[in-house]
């Protein structure tokens, strides 16, 4: 697998770095777990709230255990031209349905529901500052946000035991002017002709990849070297994760 | 008009201190200008857009000129008990109507929409931390982003003046343990028999009163009394907001 | 105070002077008490239900006695031009919402819940006729047809003591052409530049004081004189109120 | 056909006579024309407006002349039990929508749309007490209405020609308890196992027949026999319409 | 009745002559029964599933016995200008809303609801290609769909005796270029001037009859010769049920 | 990459086996182009209609040349528990609106939108029987469906030249019981811990790779040998797709 070390990417980052990430931890304090997320410019409020009870269905469907599922939003001065609420459209759109139901999947995927108890843990994601990749910053800052609202049951004596199996961490990749690259920012997400989003666990397996080639299509070869970049993204993440959640 | 200043407040502040005001100015740097105002644990990102055109239906009724209009909303992790999206009950409930009405007619009180021209500001502000007074917090942090924002488009050379003729500031008072008391917090707000609500301008004119006692009925002295310690209220908030915006 | 009684309102009343009001009992037999309350030309049908239930969310809130709450629709013909139904629109606007959340509270504030029991007083204010305070003439009939139902249910022994301890009558006062006046009617209040909705009690205590300055701020001394209008005006409407309930 | 002359109804009605019909016009003033139609103790407000413009859909097919339209709704307080709202139900349930329909519909069977110009008759039902036959009071009401609004315009030379071509009125007929009777109140027609609706014209021709069996079918017999109680019915209301018209 | 048997139509049929009418039996496999039926190039999906519960007013009303429903829709390649979808739209109209009463009512006319037990019979009509005559098509299929459902539960011995008491039927019948037809296809069916739909049993009893005029209005004679047709009509139809339900 | 090809499937098929897939032709003769594409017991129909005018956002954003959308349902019947439809619960569900995103995206990857002209390409994709692989049994014949519908247009002189590019096919892998297998049916949809849906081009390019491991992550090695599985089955749908469009 060969790539172009020299390609110039607008923001000057090399092919394969991932733009600074930080955490802010307790942003929302009445959230039982809160950060501020951030890769680059994209700005994210992640909060997790615990209920203590299960969704209608789980208990029509004799299910035990919990549940966890997450909410999506782009608040109204996120980006440059104001973004109508959706309650002014009257119903989310597609975009939105598809990345809360991606939020909420990858989470459930590392989490023990037997562990959490007949408890729903609500992931809430409202993206302050959009600069690409919100659907990525909105994952990694979902499980920091929710490890802390765990500690904190735990240190109440409400939990016993961390249901969170795995971390995980997730990274968007692209192909930007006929090369892979990692971490997309939004003209480079604008203007990329395939565009992939992967989520991945601490210990290396692939919870999500999800690849579109809606203005081109990409070959093996192609898709091979977007995963491999995927790939080297989660570790740093991952590593950064760790760091803030000790 | 005697007040008992012997009252003991939870927070201990006396009955006629306002919480601690302040403002985090561009917290939203994509928006036009934004501030987070907190009174205390109130907190609000309050964001100012600036649309080049206008509602449809001032065109159709023959309006020259520019519009104002505001959208509220409590972020679902601003309250302890976690609180239903919007979208996801299908509607915004009343309180959310009256509220973001309230704050849209604030603003056009004191904005000469002459000046402002065939241009729109639209004003979001999103609780992100409630403690009571999120309404008042709200618009007192909206006029600190509209101006954030205007002194931007004088900056560029798109606005010529400033189309606002004075400031606005806004406060709650209430009926707290039959003793009237100014800026309440959520447990003074839930207990109190009655509440008002009052914004003011910079020169100390009234612009709302809006007094409710859904709990109790209130004499002519309590009005006055409540009133004159939304007067002073309004007054210290002004003097922060000139400091802030210098 | 000093105000100018020779200021000449466009149909010939002076500026302390209230418009005819009427009541017609029993208006829509079909309810349990009913009224078409006129204040001039502005005609509203009032209705009060009795419900032997009262809203799921008192209960699961633990709370007992009984609840009231209020709905307001203008009819399509009550306007000059049609105006389109709710549901046609698929939702109520804002006016709509704050004016039935204002009928509601200014009800319960004068209501016993506990002597209401577990019933709810459903009130329905219709605008048949629109000429300016609908929403003060929906709470003056709102309350004569509540009484009647009240009345209907004590003679039917099913209440054993009137849940009401006051009683309720509201009037709107504004500031048009510069002068204080009482009661706008519609050519009034379109041109007014303040306008104030007060609702005070049988005894003489203030229920709700809702003032606005959309087009002009107001100063303290005239909110003084808009509150001497709006107290006289209640006062002689209550007055009536006693003569149609005996 | 013979049939039971000595069948005694609740009412005292024989089997082939109407309620006391009755109009009471100008109902509703600020419609271009109104009247509270009256069939016993069923009580509908119908006005009629008419609006300088026809729908969008009638210009993009490219016809000419003008629209007729209807809506029909029952006022909460029409019924015994309060029946809510279509717009907190979020939307007109199946029964409405049809009634409106068939309002609509029988209007324009007389009307020369082209004689209308490009005008939009609205026609508004509102039922203020409901007995039974809300349908066919709507329908004879809404021709009166319209007939008042017509003239009104040619008063005022905004018409020249009336565009009515024939009257309208309508009736129900149904079998209770085997026998087929003439203009159902609400008990006959909660317990009628037929129920028809009839539109017919003032020369005696229909506009429409509805007959719906949802408790029993009807023979070819049966039938005849309704139709002949509806072109009774049919008559002396075209005689009372004639005669408020004059 | 003297008809115009020389009367030519566009596809060579004489006035009586209904089209081909076939039925394709299990054509959705996964409901309990189902049928494509065809009047000629009108085709509908007719599909009955048999649910174990009522829907809630039922028991609320206490209410026992089952309960049977039917919902209607046109697939958006059912007509040559793509239909959209009501989901597309927010809502059904008001002519499907019609329809699946229509369809509804007819199958409960001929249901014994005590003999269905505690079960809901829905039947779903979609229809795949739209030439004239959805509406008696749907009824005509949805019978046959549903007497296959009910053979399949007697067979599973779920049910001891067959619910239904009789055969159901549709046609539609119209006047058009001023003569009366039976089984108006699309072109004939757009060019009427009046437009009857009727709904029999097998024995030749009513059980709907629903005649418009929109364009025109019509005599005593011409109603009778409609219903004339329409007996013919439905008598064929039921005879082709019988067979394909042996 | 070793795999069990000694694994037994519940309906026999080897690991590397997909169902048999059939295409009927013109199944909705009222669509421009129209296919029944079946896989296994799991049929879906696919319809293109090209209507000559495009969305207003494209206009507004300037751009030149056609479109393609797709929308997606499952009809009531096509489950053994009946399905509601989308517009009795009044919204579509989140699984809805990702399938027809994906189904457009799918087709815009190989339709060079300029030589479609200024139209609109709408693909209906109805399941009528489901049973598992829905999704991807809708890409395969909404890609039939429209190069009938291409096919025509150019005989017609409507068009010139196929602005397909070249052709795409889509096929489900899985891991279920620990084995990665093709085109998986519905009881091992439900039981896999891993699911994943691959579109491909007849050229061999990927269109879309969308992999979820709700019930468990999966590994590197995994994801090739399931890469390797998707590419066999998107070949072997490729050589059908061409042997029914000559």
């Amino acid at each position: 697998m060969e790539t172009n070390l020299q390609f110039e990417r607008p923001d000057g980052r090399s092919i394969d770095q991932i733009r600074e990430v930080s955490f802010i931890p307790n942003f929302a304090p009445n959230a039982t777990g809160s950060v501020l997320c951030s890769f680059g410019n994209t700005k994210v409020i992640c909060a997790a709230t615990i209920e203590r009870k299960v969704p209608r269905w789980m208990k029509s469907q004799g299910n035990s255990g919990g549940w966890s599922t997450a909410e999506y939003s782009m608040l109204p001065y996120s980006t440059l031209d104001r973004k109508t609420r959706d309650i002014s459209r009257g119903k989310q759109d597609g975009r939105t349905v598809e990345i809360q139901r991606l939020i909420g999947r990858s989470l459930r995927a590392v989490l023990d529901l037997q562990k959490l108890g007949e408890r729903t843990l609500w992931v809430d994601c409202d993206v302050l500052q959009a600069d690409g990749g919100t659907r990525t910053t909105s994952i990694t800052g979902a499980y920091v946000a929710s490890k802390i609202a765990i500690a904190h049951l735990i240190e109440n004596g409400e939990l016993e035991e961390d249901p969170f199996i795995d971390s995980i961490a997730a990274i968007s990749v692209g192909i930007y002017k006929d090369t892979e690259i990692l971490d997309l920012n939004y003209p480079e997400d604008r203007d990329a002709s395939v565009d992939f989003n992967v989520v991945m666990t601490g210990k290396g397996d692939f919870v999500e990849v999800q690849g579109t080639g809606e203005k081109a299509v990409f070959s093996e070869d192609q898709l091979q070297k977007l995963l491999s970049l995927a790939k080297k993204g989660c570790r740093t993440i991952t590593g950064l994760q760790t760091k803030v959640l000790v």
